[in-house]
């Protein structure tokens, strides 16, 4: 998941009308076929296997890398085999960001190492690193009300926590100072900055994400610090007035790299879309298996179910893999771009990207007129263990673009409570997945991907898809 | 805590003799000044707030390390601030051995990183490092009957799993991978030499700890994989028959160094001893939060507890803090040796040095007629949550050349179901130590030393020691 916010919506009731009872959007028998795709994905492993292929073969696949290709190659490979159509890559550019060497160590008053991550986009210090005394902000505000100047020479340390909450919303507070640090210290002087990772681990794992610059602020490199080592720095300070720390990134932009979002269809009966999608990339850190190899998993397996049902559903179902969706929706944008003209036809799109925990909310994005459609789907999923949720479902970082546009969306959301724990760190692999939970979204999901490839529509007109011009 | 078997022993019943009360080895008042330190103890954050002091002002102390002499410097200081008297250092030298860069890559047919840490005494693998086709073996056992010369050129892979147990038993079976993998597969022509790390973490952190070559057998590097990092591999070599692995490990002996045991005491009114240790050093990837520095915080503020009631025991209560533990127990064997003259004296030696979590049990190792002591000592911790172990108790790894030459040794030990979590890894760090845990242990160990310290003697007469020659 990108640096997207997850807004924290209270759940609320939606009033059921008397009238609800007489409308009915969906068809019997496509509840009884969303039923049995039910049935069969609770006793499937397919989307785990899936996991398991990717971030074995393939392991961690940076946006705009070699591996990021392998990747492209690997699903093309594995979507051909399911006998799903069109099977394609629409390839496009994104800048090319690469790691390279990362350290840091507090020199004194207390010599010991320290480990940190690059933040995604932060330029390098160089082969030497860099060395400066550290100045502790307890949040971004802090450092934003620092005077001009105040931090020449100096370290930026923002030592914000992040809340752990069951549905990511502690994450788009958190992130900002993931974004916002280096431009704010830089704007002041700072010669590098550090944060406390964003994230939940209690563990010694640095969160690496996205940063932004901003024109005519001074570059400067910026690290994310381990929880543990946050506290560790924040002890220092305690006992000592004056505490010196070097930094030393490997970290270089390679200019433009190929990157691209492979795509694969069931096609349907009318020219109508139901997309679904997760990300092909992940951070270079762990093996991206909770993110994203896990969306992959539910949302390919979920094609191959339906697939081998051997129905045609009245909507063409299109599952998109993303590239490059962790540097800033490159993949996102260049579907939006590419498909410009064909999204009025998109009906309804969603994306797997929050991990492998089981669903436990459904939430939609219908107009209010059709929301006894999302109770009717809602209904059919209920017994999976899931809850009514909002109307107000972001629907996933790659679906932004189709949602700013007017397209309708649903989140199946999982249980967020442990995402952040592993989330952009190298512990993120293959083991932390739980194979029943896998099984509970792949039902989940393949039950509400049949019917919305097959519910009466539309589902949004409100907010009309803007026109190509 | 080092290479040395905790052995599992089934805990057994004392037999209560009928003479049991008549027998009474605790006078009155020292039984109440022990439940008056127990008090104190319970409320006291001192030996939290010593782990703290050391693992932030001094951090990693590898043996033989300039860290490990600041830490030295650190324990003269704090001890001789607490009052303590005789408060000085015990030098001798030991092989300094660093760890250097460590980096490890599937080549093909799956590239990616791997985390590794290069085993303590390793020798490197040069710049360029090498590569090898990995064979996997199940166990140490398996490895050792491979033919000869069966892994030239290759590199072994010993994937064994080790046991999570609350006493810690499962260790010993572990570490023998860690300790015999290198030679095993050194005397079978391989270049190199993986294993799955002995530890119980699920998490991405490589568990490093000593290592040994024999004469005779090519020396060849050897490294641990994390956990996700060993299943990875035994994943790849599932899928594809050849998996090549190159591995770069800057590991380098650099001859010998200072290293020193740190001693301090509260004098008895006889001149016998009661030994309580933990060690100083730690390995250089944590803190050495768990491993040892909640040792030296628990047994440091149990003397300084026991000093401020002002009140002067029957045997001088001798406080040390081995150094260059994990390399060998070689403070262990350098304090033996000086004071070889001196064992007989030693009434009971007993170490702190498996963590910070709850001690649950007491272990003795008295001569059997005197077991009746155990169990008045036992009585009076009993209600801190603690069980009554085996008369076997191993006492702490720098206790074992005293327990081999006879001296009685206590343990209060300690929970290790989550040890081997944290244990010889990155993630040993302050914040994974509990406060209320921490008063329990110097409850236990301020109530238990005063009794050790002024109860009727002897505890062990049967295995005589050795006298000097």
């Amino acid at each position: 998941m990108v640096i997207r916010l997850l807004i924290a919506l209270s759940a609320f009731q939606f009033a059921v009308e008397t009238s609800f009872a007489a409308k009915k959007a969906l068809p019997t028998k496509v509840v009884k076929e969303a039923q049995l795709l039910q049935k069969i994905g609770e006793s499937s492993d397919l989307a785990y296997q899936i996991v398991e292929s990717l971030t074995t073969e393939v392991g961690p696949r940076l946006a705009g890398s070699p591996a990021e290709k392998r990747a492209r190659t690997w699903a093309l490979k594995k979507l051909k085999g399911f006998g799903l159509k069109n099977v394609r890559i629409e390839p496009f550019k994104v800048k090319y960001w690469k790691r390279g060497f990362q350290e840091a160590s507090i020199e004194s008053p207390y010599p010991q190492k320290l480990q940190v991550t690059a933040l995604g986009g932060s330029v390098g210090t160089g082969k030497k690193g860099l060395t400066g005394q550290v100045v502790r902000f307890k949040t971004l505000e802090d450092l934003k009300s620092a005077g001009k100047n105040s931090l020449r020479g100096k370290i930026a340390f923002v030592d914000e926590v992040m809340t752990r909450t069951q549905d990511g919303s502690g994450y788009g507070q958190a992130v900002k100072k993931r974004s916002g640090a280096a431009v704010e210290a830089g704007k002041r002087g700072a010669i590098a900055a550090l944060i406390r990772s964003v994230g939940t681990s209690s563990h010694r794992f640095p969160h690496t994400g996205q940063m932004n610059y901003e024109k005519d602020v001074p570059q400067i490199p910026i690290a994310a610090l381990s929880a543990p080592d946050a506290d560790q720095l924040q002890r220092a300070l305690k006992k000592a007035k004056k505490v010196k720390v070097k930094l030393a990134l490997g970290a270089e932009s390679l200019g433009e790299a190929d990157s691209g979002n492979v795509i694969a269809e069931i096609p349907g009966q009318t020219d109508e879309i139901v997309l679904i999608g997760a990300h092909l990339d992940s951070w270079d850190l762990g093996t991206g298996a909770i993110d994203d190899g896990a969306g992959v998993g539910i949302t390919s397996a979920t094609a191959k179910l339906i697939l081998d049902r051997g129905k045609k559903p009245k909507r063409t179902i299109r599952l998109v893999l993303f590239g490059s969706e962790e540097v800033g929706l490159i993949g996102a944008k260049a579907y939006a771009k590419k498909h410009e003209s064909q999204l009025g036809k998109h009906f309804v799109a969603t994306e797997s990207d929050f991990g492998a925990a089981r669903i436990w909310r459904f939430d939609s994005r219908f107009d209010e007129k059709y929301l006894y459609k999302a109770e009717e789907l809602f209904e059919v999923i209920r017994p999976l263990g899931i809850t009514r949720g909002t109307n107000r479902a972001y629907g996933g970082p790659d679906i932004t673009p189709l949602r700013e546009k007017g397209v309708a969306t649903i989140t199946l959301m999982q249980n967020g409570w442990d995402y952040f724990d592993l989330h952009h760190t190298s512990n993120d692999t293959l083991d932390k997945i739980n194979k029943e939970d896998m099984r509970q979204n792949l039902a989940t999901w393949a039950s509400m991907v049949w019917m919305l490839a097959n519910i009466d529509g539309p589902l949004k007109e409100e907010e009309k898809v803007i026109t190509p011009k």
